[in-house]
């Protein structure tokens, strides 16, 4: 069974989307911060196009990152453990192939 | 002659030079304190994502208005008069004819 194929078990969603919103929540305030900081340092028009191209980038990346699909949540966690939102034992609960698998993929 | 045909003196372009910078200076500062409280009041991610849409409206129109060329400079002070970024007695020093040209465009 290849690993887009795997299923998830109800326990397994369960324990995936609190882990999945855990992720997004700490992103999402990290950004606010950021955002707040960069936007008081504000002092010419540069400043502001460069918030702006920061925005692009985080918006485009935060959209492609934060897909909710069982046939890539193992690439998806693998990407948010090894970018420091989600820590690998958050993940407790899911089958121990896909956490081995996540936990490998992470460190690539 | 038409207006986007005439041409300026030495003063004028002085005059047009410093009132041009001056509006650009305004227009720079109200969105630079603008961008500042709206990011203050940023929550949530939504709220982020309409800072950068109004960020990539605002750069939009900025880059497009401030086109320092003199076959479109009347239209481009009509524009910063009618927006309220100039004063037309900020213009003093200019052809009378370009001034009403330029508060008559100001005004449609």
């Amino acid at each position: 069974m290849k690993v887009n194929e795997v299923s998830w078990s109800d326990l397994e969603q369960e324990v995936a989307q609190t882990a999945f919103q855990k992720a997004y929540e700490r992103e999402v305030n990290a950004l606010i911060n950021e955002v707040r900081d960069n936007a008081n340092k504000v002092c010419k028009l540069e400043d502001i196009w460069s918030l702006h191209n920061y925005l692009s980038a985080r918006r485009h990346e935060i959209d492609g990152k934060y897909d909710y699909n069982y046939s890539v949540l193992v690439f998806v966690f693998a990407t948010l453990v090894k970018q420091g939102w989600l820590h690998l034992d958050e993940l407790n609960g899911l089958d121990k192939e896909k956490i081995a698998k996540i936990g490998s993929l992470s460190r690539m």
